[in-house]
């Protein structure tokens, strides 16, 4: 059983600061600015180019990280030993993975997206549309039209498994399932999933499913992206983007590049040592959690939230489906004023989000946001609202949230 | 005039260490180090997802780091504001200024290339050219041999600037302008010349030029690489990896892609702020060093290392250039026994790399190694050749340098 009180030891956050944008960039857990201290101090400034063979906690040196970490990432969804690795951005990732599956499927032309897809998904598929010139077309439809457009059309179906804006969650199993029937390939978008709820990648059947590891998962800002890959597809996939890192010989120095028989083929260039560091020191809290414990304390929360919400402040309308079992880690509301109110919400050390045109969001993190944390926010939410303290000057510049 | 004993004390080098590695991985600056705990320590731990507003030391926010660090590099390649843009590594960024070229000789099919490319940029290609399918051919010629292969069907020539065995340099200038007579473009690897010597991209015209950062920059382990485009191709330059953050309106979450007017455009997701935050510590040691003096001591060190080994040990071969104005920062050997004689210097402390069959390299980087360590490196070498402790099972093991 996983103690949250502990959990929230675990982390640094300032004093006074209640963070629910964890679905954003996650706090700094004490474990990440140790080991990008020891990086520093110990590999870069004593090793130097050595620590590329002898570098890292486990002394095996940075180049094997990409996999070593990819491993343990791999364990929070579901994935074997030798499936998962970690590299470069979520749109890069994204490219591959989706690139990977249209080679598989040469006869088909239409990629399946839903509009709740995070729009950098959208754009990096339309720019390998337009490089591979042949013909594809992504089709975009409601989140909740996916199953109907599954058809013998489509090559590959590209979905967030929870909605960046309204938190819905996607059924990895019964859509996976679906597009498998008909022939089509999935490729999951994991970053509002990894480490805010169970995934089982195999169980479920995923393809390939890729994600970032600076939400859920507190890897840092701008942490390494992962990409899995179903294991019975990995000789047939196509890296996309061949760098020497995923070569099968990088060190043969040869002209013609030739894959790695194993998932480091979706390794690009030299990886990020500094990021990587923070996430392997981030993900050392995974060891004395569980991901059914972080769900059932979401969910909990979650409804304490809306309840909340509902009985102070009904005028916030709730985006996020109200069944807690279809939604995933953030909670959505609309507000006219949406704007204003996080800005004063943020004032007073309440830290929320905001997305246009009026959506506030609030993550719900139990590894370091508990029930007083939320009573606190509804409280202060209330006392904005009702003193309008959010109607000023300062609050109501709209603008652009850039 | 720059201080060398002065820029020696801005880097930690482990005692006794004679650090002639810098061609791979350059030491650790002391502002790096500074800039990374301040990232840590201010800006993540205190202000988690502020830090993207109003991180960094001038508090402008991470999100604009991409373009201010290109800006400090760009000030070291000759290049004005807003044409130069960190993200990624190299092999993504050769990727996308050669996909850029391409699309602007949509009538030519040859990219010229030399042997003495990193493998990397030629693995790129041939997975563009196979994204593509437009017919593209690489031609690979030999490093003396790109002027007489550039002709009216060359779409794009793409160059290391100095080669990474042989250290040969090649006249930016010359090439560019023979290309252009052709009609061809450019792309420039620099990934072994920034920081080593003065460019000039403005002046020599390169239409495209990328380079890494963790070699003569020093900006650490897997440090994020830059791109250059000419400010007159900009408009017509197309991204290719069309990731989120090149987006006009990246806050906007449009789901059509429309790329940013500036040097942005060739962003692509979420930048890697640990790197960025060394890098940008790193590059604060340019702001007391003159390029020119750099590269007029590296001559200087260079030739006194050729005539040390010359005298001392003259069955090492000089591989590079005889004449310094022909070669880059670092000199190329070879012996039969070169890796396990490597081997024996790395067991003494002079850090040196191998290249394999049979090639040694010391990179002379006047930043903080000096005469006396370049005598110091011969005279271990010496003893080591004379002694045959080279000799000895523990550095005989050929295998692979992996």
């Amino acid at each position: 059983m996983t103690d949250f009180k502990a959990t929230r030891q675990l982390f640094q956050i300032p004093d006074g600061m209640t963070y629910l944008v964890g679905n954003s960039l996650g706090p700094m857990p004490h474990t990440a600015q140790t080991r990008v201290e020891n990086l520093m101090k110990r590999d870069w400034a004593n090793q130097i180019v050595g620590g590329w063979r002898s570098g890292g906690e486990n002394k095996q040196g940075w180049f094997v990280q990409p996999g070593q970490i990819g491993d343990r990432i791999g364990k929070l969804i579901g994935a074997p030993a030798g499936s998962t690795i970690v590299g470069d951005t979520l749109s890069l990732k994204v490219y591959q993975a989706l690139g990977a599956a249209l080679a598989m499927r040469p006869d088909r032309k239409i990629i399946l997206s839903d509009a709740g897809n995070f729009p950098t998904d959208l754009y990096m598929v339309q720019s390998l549309i337009k490089s591979l010139r042949q013909g594809h077309e992504l089709k975009i439809v409601g989140p909740h039209k996916i199953a109907e457009h599954l058809n013998e059309q489509v090559a590959a179906l590209l979905i967030t498994e929870v909605d960046y804006r309204t938190s819905q969650l996607h059924s990895m199993k019964d859509l996976t399932a679906k597009a498998h029937k008909v022939g089509a390939l999935t490729v999951w978008d994991l970053a509002h999933s990894a480490g805010a709820l169970p995934i089982d990648v195999t169980e479920t059947q995923a393809d390939f499913a890729v994600g970032c590891t600076y939400k859920f998962l507190n890897g840092g800002p701008g942490a390494p992206a992962f990409i899995y890959v179903a294991p019975k597809h990995l000789s047939q996939t196509e890296p996309l983007l061949a760098g020497w890192m995923g070569h099968a010989q990088p060190f043969d120095f040869d002209t013609e590049y030739k894959p790695s028989p194993t998932i480091e083929r979706m390794r690009v260039g030299t990886p990020p040592v500094l990021g990587m560091a923070a996430l392997d020191g981030a993900l050392d809290v995974w060891d004395q959690v569980e991901l059914s414990d972080i769900r059932t304390k979401t969910i909990e929360l979650g409804q304490m939230l809306v309840e909340l919400i509902g009985e102070k402040r009904p005028q916030l309308k709730l985006e996020s489906p109200v069944d807690p079992h279809k939604r995933g880690s953030h909670l959505a509301f609309s507000h006219p004023n949406g704007y204003a109110i996080v800005q004063a919400l943020i004032a007073d050390k309440i830290m929320a989000d905001f997305r246009a045109p009026d959506t506030i969001r609030f993550a719900i993190t139990p590894l370091y946001i508990g029930a007083e944390d939320l009573a606190y926010a509804v409280d202060k939410l209330a006392h904005i609202l009702a003193s309008d303290s959010w109607d000023k000057p300062q609050f109501m510049a709209m603008g652009k949230v850039t």
